[in-house]
């Protein structure tokens, strides 16, 4: 508290450095910077909205990674709401010399939604009388007022307030029973609230009326499952462990693996940020980048319903809530298995009180099935060489109302990076009335549940440093000889080869996918190329699940989500431009374009052969069924990030095998198979598990 | 040996019945099926190619499935060869009367390539004086002709002899050590065997002559790596353990696991085949089938280079090798860790002696992640509840020459089947000359080695029975309201909704893949439709590696592996219909059709609910790069089988939760987060492991 006490004359010697410029801020950081506002802006009213870490500039960071004495400024990003004075007021302070740089009000923008902004409106919606009447109209009495729930969103774009007021919607819900499930009892009318007012400004109600489900809850806690279809019972456990320990190393944030290293930090936003991603190569005898900078960027769910309030629901959730802001205290045995390392974030709330979420981020390795295998046909397999895989996971999970997303970072021996993206958690639901056909837009998966198309666009945010600052990208098809059958350069119509084509301007870069063509994107460095092949060093985009954005151009899920339009964008880097959406997002109509297509204009900057920055959008496009209700079984989606001619020949080769033997060895060894397979190669690792037969067999 | 002695004259009763019909054959049934195949053709020379179980007629076994006394005679489909007879004599007897029931000579169709004919041709290379001579043209002396060794294919199709006689073609590479890596090694030249007559026919040489390569054999056998670049030392080991057991009980070739119960086949062509898939649904109280059979039917990998010799080289590896005859025998600790149950199986050499190949197909589980997770942001998440996915899985590994595929079939909890691909192994390679430009058909991914473009294409086949035996097909894509942006029908521009295109005929359903719609295909069944949503019962196909074959019409890889033109083609059912390129498939032309072009014909046959069949295939187009060599990290395939509007609601809200606490339960402990995670739930199965802080901090 001392140190505190003194902040006002001794700022600069108080703070102890970050170990890494990256670093989140510390608890007694972000203190620190409420102080340093408060202090410069006495008397006034402020509540605080975002204080986060305002990333160093590229080129501060770029000299501190090759000197590490170089000298960064600690600031921070802000963003604070003074009461009544419309829109926000952001900036950003620097913790070395106490000062505030920049103080910015914006009259015109909302800022992202907080857990704080989000917790009165239940009540605010409660105790309305709109809200009360309508509730009546449904079925509700006065008196079950506390039986009403709903989930906040952000609302879009709102046509009667636009941005002039910090507005919510509220998606309404019934419980009968405090813990019931409540996403079976949509309420039909949507309330638009004032966050800063904590009023209801009116209610959109719809001219069709759909009364309170009659419909039981179907609930899905343990009291509930017992009483009826009852648990399964024959699940018999798994234990994984590490006994000698984990073969990572943390030192602070900065984390070693298998010859990768990298930083991990955590913000408000996008959550997990993984930066100065680089791998040490043995081949060459030195660290090599990858990757300056990855992270979430931001993402889009728009709702396929064109009729009432539902084309307001497109949750543009990163920028409008943040991952940060939403991420889950992880539960050990539950959220991750095994040996696993985790990370807390903290985190500033509206009255400037210093918040931390323990497990916010967690670090483990799995077993990854076979990394490779070769076996000789010639002495019937036993000649054989197999390697198992082993990855580092880093991960999170964000819950945003009904919705939780999980996102799992994967690092593997063979120098892939790849991403798991799942879904999981409860159908944004609508009610239906009991004759009703929810088609085409909507599916009835429960009595009374109208559960409405959606897609969920997440949009990817590569800086690339592939082996050096100068890169460009290249969009890569498998594409069919263009001489015929017969011809004599493709006489029997098999020739075929990858076609490669170079973006040079951002504009060139807006390209859609096609998985007909198996189509992948190249990010490269053209003055370095493979000493064989002659191709440039490369990582890849594999990038499988890539639908097109079905809202239609011109339309304000086109304008607002304009980064979901493409699959790539490449721009030239620019410190900040981190937001492909814009900077502060919830209420923006789309005029004047913010984010991508901001940076973007008319899109003649060069992008080859140059520092760029690219935006990957992928996605699925979720057409609801029964069995995503109640909760939602974990839908999958991948993308590799894979070294292609980076490397001079397969990186992971020094793997050591679970089992190896020559030809030779063999022959030697004249014994029969199954000991050869259970005798193990003296290079594995541990001992591999005891094998008695089986007893499940009768 | 007394039981053998005695078979002539007991046949009837000597053999055991099966415990189940689709069991492939025993030692003792294979032994019976040779001697009732000489004995019925006294003094004959065969050898024998094929001895597999002829899977019993359909109304058969439907009749079995609900009648277990239902007799179903034990049949063999056998393929021969006869020294002096051209092409190849195919038919099946039955075991239960000892009697062959067709006997028919296939004047010109040619056998599969087993490893009994594969086995001499490094001899009948090396000794032959064409070979030797351009062996000394490359470089190679003739007392080195033992350091030459071949990967022996088949031969795609051979203008010169058609299917005339048996051939393979002799893919050329030199070693200078017994052990060494032989792929950076090739030679220019191809030699045609006859396989019958071990001879060399004739040899392919190339106009441009390609010399040995002088440079040094990548090498990575243990004693390799160590020696060069040194194995990582840092892998600590992961423990993976089933102290209770597993949770899979087996009854002989019958699996149950979690509500799902099938059989596990194998035979020598598909390998692995899954039949008679049914789900014990708890909503209903019922089980349910899903699927009549699952396996993979064949495949193609076109090389992509039109020059030399290289068109021919199109393996189909599944009709033309058969991955039941390339399957490894697996290693525990290697292949598979944890608590792993084994099937081996057993075949028929060339000599008509049995064989038998250990641990054939590994069944075991694994933990999959996180199944579900709903948290509330109420209380800032301390209402939830997770619960952990695992999955069953059931793979086979087969090896043709260079080339390791691994094939993972995985069952869910939540009904879902998925299906993991990986694909390992060496790369195809060919000999370049020291300056050579190897693009746009190959990549140079060592000195003196040319790694072609090429596709694997995979084809499974689905014989669904979707809650009955009548289904049909449906296409479904993520389709864009007609209406434009400002239509009252589409104001805002955001409405879409799935497109769905029930296929008629089998023409109708040879459609390819389109991503960018995020296509999928519904199997449903018309006649059952869910109770909530009115849509028929269904399991959806969701597959997003599905590239066009990019060999083109008119060509020999169109023609020969059709099956590959379309990502789906329904078929009526058909007894014996089973493979897309035909019964007999080494050395075919293309014409006249055979396999799923035969089947099809004018496409007309009334597909729409019926008994079908769906074929599917999805693969990769690979330009190789340097990662991929000298051995190639496992590059991974997937897709899903999802039931949708299937179950009532989500059939695996009964899986115990990890953790799960409701708001009440929240409000009434009044304990700090920590504290509620690490205490678990007590549904939880086993104890979660202990957390001590990490050790792995500085």
């Amino acid at each position: 508290m001392n140190r505190l006490n003194n902040l006002s004359s001794h700022l600069c010697t108080a703070l102890a450095p970050p170990n890494h410029p990256l670093d989140p801020l510390s608890t007694v950081e972000l203190a620190a910077a409420v102080k340093i506002i408060k202090r410069a802006y006495p008397g006034r009213q402020f509540s605080f909205n975002t204080v986060t870490l305002r990333e160093p500039r590229k080129v501060d960071m770029t000299e501190w990674l090759k000197t590490p004495a170089h000298h960064i400024p600690r600031e921070v990003y802000f963003v604070i709401l003074e009461t009544g004075t419309p829109g926000l007021i952001d900036g950003y302070l620097s913790l070395t010399d106490g000062q505030v740089k920049l103080f910015n009000h914006i009259k015109d923008a909302q800022p992202i939604l907080t857990a704080s902004d989000l917790s009165n409106t239940e009540k605010v919606v409660r105790t309305d009388p709109l809200v009360i009447e309508q509730c009546r109209i449904s079925g509700i009495p006065a008196e079950d007022m506390h039986k009403v729930f709903c989930d906040p969103w952000t609302v879009g774009f709102d046509e009667k307030y636009g941005n002039s007021r910090r507005l919510q919607q509220a998606i309404m819900y019934y419980r009968s029973d405090p813990d019931d499930f409540q996403y079976s009892h949509a309420l039909d009318f949507c309330p638009i609230i004032d966050t800063e007012l904590k009023k209801v400004l009116y209610v959109k109600i719809p001219k069709i009326r759909r009364p309170l489900s009659q419909a039981p809850h179907p609930n899905f806690y343990p009291k509930d499952i017992e009483a009826g279809i009852g648990f399964r019972k024959d699940i018999k456990p798994i234990k994984i462990t590490q006994p000698e320990g984990v073969s990572f190393k943390m030192n602070g944030n900065v984390i070693s693996w298998q010859n990768f290293e990298f930083h991990i930090g955590v913000n408000y936003r996008e959550g997990l940020v993984l930066s100065n991603v680089r791998y040490y190569d043995k081949f060459e005898g030195r660290v090599r980048p990858i990757f300056r900078r990855l992270s979430m960027a931001d993402m889009i769910v728009p709702y396929g319903h064109p009729g009432d309030h539902h084309p307001h629901k497109l949750a543009i959730d990163i920028g409008e809530y943040g991952f940060g802001n939403c991420v889950n205290p992880l539960g050990l045995g539950c959220d991750c298995v095994g040996k696993i390392h985790y990370l807390d974030w903290s985190h500033v709330l509206r009255d400037g009180s210093v918040s931390t979420i323990k497990n916010a981020i967690c670090i483990h390795e799995e077993d990854n099935g076979l990394l490779f295998k070769h076996a000789d046909f010639r002495d019937e397999f036993q000649t054989s060489l197999v390697a198992r895989a082993r990855k580092l996971v880093v991960s999170q999970i964000a819950t945003v109302g009904n919705y939780t997303y999980c996102f799992y970072w994967n690092f593997h021996q063979d120098a892939t990076i790849s991403l798991d993206v799942k879904l999981t958690g409860i159908l944004n639901t609508y009610v239906a009335n009991p004759d009703e056909k929810t088609e085409p837009y909507g599916t009835k998966v429960y009595p009374g549940v109208n559960a409405q198309n959606h897609q969920h666009m997440f949009c990817l945010r590569l800086d690339p440093e592939i082996d050096g600052s100068d890169n460009s990208v290249a969009m890569v098809d498998g594409a069919r000889s263009t001489y015929p059958v017969g011809h004599p350069e493709n006489k029997y119509g098999n020739a075929f080869f990858p076609e490669r084509t170079v973006f040079k301007t951002a504009k060139e870069s807006m390209v859609g996918y096609d998985g007909s063509r198996s189509r992948t994107w190249d990010i490269f460095n053209p003055n370095k190329v493979h000493p064989f092949s002659g191709k440039p060093v490369s990582y890849k985009i594999v990038s499988r699940d890539v639908p097109d954005l079905l809202p239609k151009d011109g339309g304000i899920v086109a304008r607002r989500g304009a980064f979901a339009k493409h699959a790539i964008h490449v721009v030239p880097y620019k410190d900040d431009q981190l937001y492909p959406a814009g900077q502060h997002v919830p209420q923006t109509s789309g005029f004047p374009p913010a984010g991508l297509p901001e940076w973007i204009g008319e899109g003649n900057q060069n992008i080859e052969n140059t520092d760029i920055v690219v935006f990957h959008t992928f996605g699925i496009t979720h057409f609801p069924a029964s069995e995503d209700f109640p909760i939602m079984p974990a839908e999958p989606i991948t993308l590799l990030l894979r070294p292609r001619n980076f490397f001079l020949m397969n990186p992971a080769m020094d793997v050591p095998p679970s089992y190896a033997i020559t030809a030779s060895e063999v022959r030697a060894q004249k014994s029969g198979n199954q000991a050869m397979f259970d005798k193990g190669s003296q290079l594995a690792f541990g001992n591999a598990p005891v094998a008695p037969s089986s007893d499940c067999c009768k």
